[in-house]
């Protein structure tokens, strides 16, 4: 089992509203059959310019609040357009995309009872839905879930990212390796050299990933919380790479024992 | 509350693959923001000449079978896209539409536990999501959710369809009403008078449901499933109306204590 992020700078134009990067998305589609021919494969993708996109503009984040109704319902709708989008572009590859957007694996805060285990306390995974992912990723079909606007409960609401969801399959689905596709080769040593990490343990991490920090900011461009992910997904036994999405070579080449991007090693 | 059906022959031409209706959708979505101020609404719709179109072309039926996994995949796409224009149009009504896909609110056969209260008994539903709906509806949104083809476990799938959620959502939320929209006036007494019956009480309906019967089929206009799931509906204490969705005054009139259509009446 391999579980691939599209990380939303790769399939949409972060800088454009509304724009999908469908050639992107469909040679990673292409790489992705050839994976999925030898082990089944979740595929979670990010908001880019789509969701991400209206959450900056409605002043929406991951910690549950009294945020807009009206940016909850457009930040969502925004994620069931771009998924359809996506959704096309996966079943002309021919990876039988099964559409599965988050709300089927989480409960709200409205549910009489809630889940509490190693998963970030406000999401109360629900672990027969993400388990269902897998029997259908062994059945032959490509399950695709997304980052997306999530009711609370009491009128609030919260973002849950696809990075998130990342971690949350990985600790119940326990898949082979965990893979972030970015819009850049790698985890950068620093934003002035841009040379890429090839490979980091979890000792190492511990030593980077300080979620929040403006100084680890500049170092790791931007992806504290992508780093921090991957240090958990990471500390849980899991192997991680970030690759460049748009070198979809890179994503069947980790198979081959061989990559360009940055290893997260858990061994 | 109150549930109303977006019957698939009214959003879409069932004539014309994936032909969608934006202007019916339109002047209904206007009509419900009417209701929605005075009571909250919830939307089911249904497949047209998408999901629908797709599960006749895929022999796909309500029964679990191992159906072709291309066609379910294709099936619950195709649901994606009509959900995507729908949502859309909803919003420029500033209805605050909210995308439940019916996933959200059934367990698969996969799931370790099922609940066989009094929903048919392969549609596992589960009563806190369907209520999250219903509070939902209560804080100022629109729930949308649709029929789909659905995962039912051990490689199974089968169709859930818009009328069968409009049955297990009244069961347990209790609307005031459950409409059906149309696109025909309402219920005929025969085909060939299309004289439209305009009042049928509990009683009268046991007589005329009988599902599956060829020659109750011609009587309906082949509107058997749509009375059977009224009838239940209509057992269960709730009033339903069937009316004609190109004709949205009909159902802001349904408000106003007087109607044109068929209504079944619970009383």
């Amino acid at each position: 089992m391999i579980l691939i992020k599209f990380g939303g700078s790769v399939i949409t134009d972060k800088s454009v509203p509304l724009s999908f990067r469908k050639e992107t998305v469909h040679v990673m589609g292409e790489a992705i059959r050839v994976l999925s021919e030898s082990e089944p494969v979740i595929i979670i993708h990010g908001g880019g310019s789509f969701g991400h996109y209206y959450s900056v503009q409605y002043d929406m984040h991951t910690a549950p609040r009294h945020y807009s109704l009206d940016g909850f319902s457009i930040v969502r709708n925004s994620m069931v357009r771009l998924n359809n989008l996506i959704l096309d572009v996966l079943s002309q590859c021919e990876l039988r995309p099964y559409c599965c957007p988050p709300s089927v694996l989480v409960y709200s805060n409205d549910a009489p009872y809630h889940n509490n285990n190693n998963i970030p306390n406000i999401h109360n995974t629900i672990p027969e839905r993400v388990r269902e992912l897998q029997t259908i990723a062994e059945s032959g079909m490509c399950p695709v879930t997304y980052g997306d606007a999530m009711w609370h409960g009491s009128g609030m609401s919260y973002i849950l990212s696809g990075d998130v969801i990342m971690e949350m399959l990985s600790s119940i689905l326990r898949p082979r390796l965990a893979v972030f596709t970015l819009n850049v080769d790698g985890l950068y040593e620093s934003m002035e050299t841009k040379k890429v990490i090839p490979r980091m343990d979890t000792r190492e991490l511990a030593d980077i990933a300080i979620p929040n920090n403006p100084q680890q900011n500049d170092v790791t461009g931007g992806m504290v919380r992508k780093v921090s992910v991957a240090t958990e997904i990471c500390n849980g036994g899991i192997d991680v790479f970030f690759v460049n999405g748009n070198k979809p070579d890179r994503i069947t080449d980790i198979l081959r024992g061989r990559y360009t991007g940055t290893y997260f090693s858990s061994g």
